[in-house]
């Protein structure tokens, strides 16, 4: 068979094994986490034997040592995968929840339901424990999974998904082989490919770098919720609290680097900045942060504690012990700033003037606005939703963090008594 | 300048405009959809001019008559619009509404609230009064439009909208320039440039024909929610009640046949259609509906009501006095044909078996599923969301009736007294 034919049998297999996952009640589909993540336990050994293989051919490869421990499968990370499944069968069914019910004059009886979205494509890179993870909460929401890795791990993608649908086949003999797939292939042109089938794919999430995405997103014909990289600002206003704002600023930069939700770039109020940059720069650098700072900053923070930004250091997500630091002319200038270089992922004003609070979380134009708060919280656990799948940065479907609702979506069923429209 | 530089001009206007209007409070807003049904009433001679210029221009290119009519704007049509638009002011204000409100163990105050989309590019054909309808929507929920008509409506789109931003301005001096745009070229490159300004565009809503669509879909970058065809099917069940039957069939079909929410399908159980299928027959028959029928529908209603279906038949949207007739297994054979010929739109099933009527709604893949109503109620007038700008047949954003809520967006605003992760 050609590519072409392969892909669209794949899609064609998740799109009737969609509708039979859309019949399964909450006790069926925990049945089936819990039996998935019996079998990753069970199965850890053979799981490493497969992550060996690529873990050989990465190396072989010259794959750098960052990508090559994030495709390693060790005991602790298969029972970490093993006890998310279980974790994502304690949470709620976001299937077939009311959101709005009515009665029209008509006579018209109307509930807003939610209902799962049907085809699933997640596309990410190295780290092979995302498998486990997207497809159990697509699962848990109704919709079939079709994975996309890193071709570096596709024998560990494959084992654990084959494991996955085995220990659903063990609870239900008839349970769909199309449910949760991996594309077989390291092929790139599968992805094209795949994203071309609007009647069968409904939604595509990509998981990784600036460049996945860009790809993903120039060739996808189906719908995309992009989780896009975290340019999250704090914007320290001239009414601030110091404490508040140190506390915020070094908990944003610093509680955890390589992650989304941190800070990458300090504004700080021209009015202020002489009086309270001192310190909140003397804080960071203690935790060992480089400041990259605007001429205005570093005439206040001396050439010591600095160095000058470069053009691209405003739109640049570090994900490291590097900040950003500019002077803004109050909050206009921080807006402007914020609207111009954030990526619309959480950006925080630290104030004790609450309409200035309000005007920045209203103007702000990102799925998280946080008052006097670390970005940090910018988390589907912190927002309770148990377990995420990432933080979308668009604006069309899920915002922000996505759990298990943000996975559904919903349609509206109607009741009448023969009901004709006069 | 290039014609890439004049798109980028304009959408950068319409995100700097998006700003301001996200400030706007609702009796702002409101103040300026009144001035501008005001000015329209007013303008309508001259609107008519330059409408005659379109008319002109049709007739001389040889446009056919149904386009030729979609195209004239004359008084009632006019005063339509401005009457729509001083019931959009007269709506509820979508923007600002808390829809999850918490707080976490954590400390952290957590509100989702929902908020303007932002810049919504409305792509349509040659309804020139679609103008003023999507553009009062869009501003009411707080986005800055940019409106791609057909080209033989361009001079008269031009005018409906400076007109309505003339409005505007009349109240607001400062109102900007961005809010309500007419993409001023014919050229239809310009679509896929706008559509490639992933930082600049929000949203696309293209609403035409199948081909119209196809086209955005292919070349867009930006998210699109499409207002595709409406294969509508209603489905008799052997527990059907034949007056609820032939009461909801002919309000489906017959209503009115030219909008998306017709019936063009009739699917009926094998095992009751020699009892019900020659009333339900005729009773669409004395309408003046043809009727395309399988072969075992045929055998009951006989050749002289009937004409036998072809290959496209199923697939098709008549909108027109025609039905597709099709005797099904029971509610399997029923769901089968709706998934696979079903356009997502609206279906119905006609039963008294509620727990038939539950797995039909549970399992079919549309956006309103109806039991025992006309599916003319889909509809977001019937939905009580007082104004639509069309019926979405996607799964991510709107779903169904798209009103003024279903043209915002959510953030996540999260508020504490300097709170640090720990």
């Amino acid at each position: 068979m050609s590519l072409t034919e392969d892909i669209a049998t794949l899609a064609q297999a998740a799109k009737t094994a969609s509708r039979q996952l859309s019949r399964m009640d909450t006790e069926e589909k925990n049945l089936c986490l819990n039996s998935m993540a019996d079998i990753l336990e069970a199965e850890k050994a053979s799981i490493q034997e497969e992550n060996n293989k690529d873990m050989e051919l990465a190396q072989k490869s010259g794959l750098g040592q960052a990508m090559t421990d994030r495709l390693l499968l060790n005991e602790g990370r298969i029972l970490a995968m093993a006890q998310g499944l279980r974790e994502v069968a304690g949470l709620p069914d976001p299937v077939g929840k009311v959101l709005t019910k009515m009665k029209r004059p008509s006579g018209l009886k109307l509930r807003k339901v939610s209902c799962p979205i049907g085809v699933v494509v997640i596309i990410y890179e190295s780290r092979p424990n995302v498998t486990a993870d997207a497809a159990g909460l697509c699962f848990k929401s109704g919709n079939s999974t079709i994975l996309r890795g890193g071709k570096e791990s596709l024998n560990s993608n494959k084992i654990i998904a084959k494991y996955m649908l085995k220990a659903c086949q063990s609870v239900f003999p008839k349970f769909p082989q199309g449910a949760i797939q991996v594309v077989p292939t390291a092929n790139r042109e599968a992805i094209p490919e795949l994203l071309s089938l609007t009647k069968l794919i409904d939604l595509c999430i990509p998981r990784g770098g600036e460049g996945l995405i860009k790809t993903v997103t120039e060739c996808s014909k189906v719908p995309v919720i992009k989780h896009y990289k975290g340019i999250c600002s704090v914007y320290v206003d001239r009414e601030a609290n110091l404490d508040k704002a140190i506390s915020v600023v070094v908990n944003s930069k610093t509680h955890r680097t390589g992650v989304c939700n941190a800070m990458e770039t300090l504004l700080i109020d021209s009015v202020i900045a002489p009086d309270l940059l001192p310190r909140i720069g003397k804080a960071l650098a203690n935790k060992g942060v480089e400041l990259r700072a605007c001429n205005k900053s570093r005439a206040i923070l001396g050439d010591d504690l600095t160095i000058p930004t470069n053009d691209t250091d405003w739109d640049t997500e570090y994900l490291d012990l590097i900040c950003s630091v500019r002077t803004v002319d109050g909050i206009e200038g921080a807006l402007e700033h914020i609207n111009t270089h954030g990526s619309g992922h959480t950006d925080c004003i630290v104030t004790e003037n609450e309409s200035i609070a309000e005007r920045f979380q209203n103007e702000v134009d990102a799925s998280a606005v946080f008052w006097n708060v670390s970005t940090r919280f910018s988390d589907g656990g912190e927002f309770g939703m148990g377990a995420e799948i990432g933080i979308s940065t668009d604006k069309i479907g899920a915002r922000g963090p996505m759990g298990l609702a943000e996975l559904t979506t919903y349609k509206w069923l109607g009741e009448g008594d023969g009901l004709a429209r006069a």
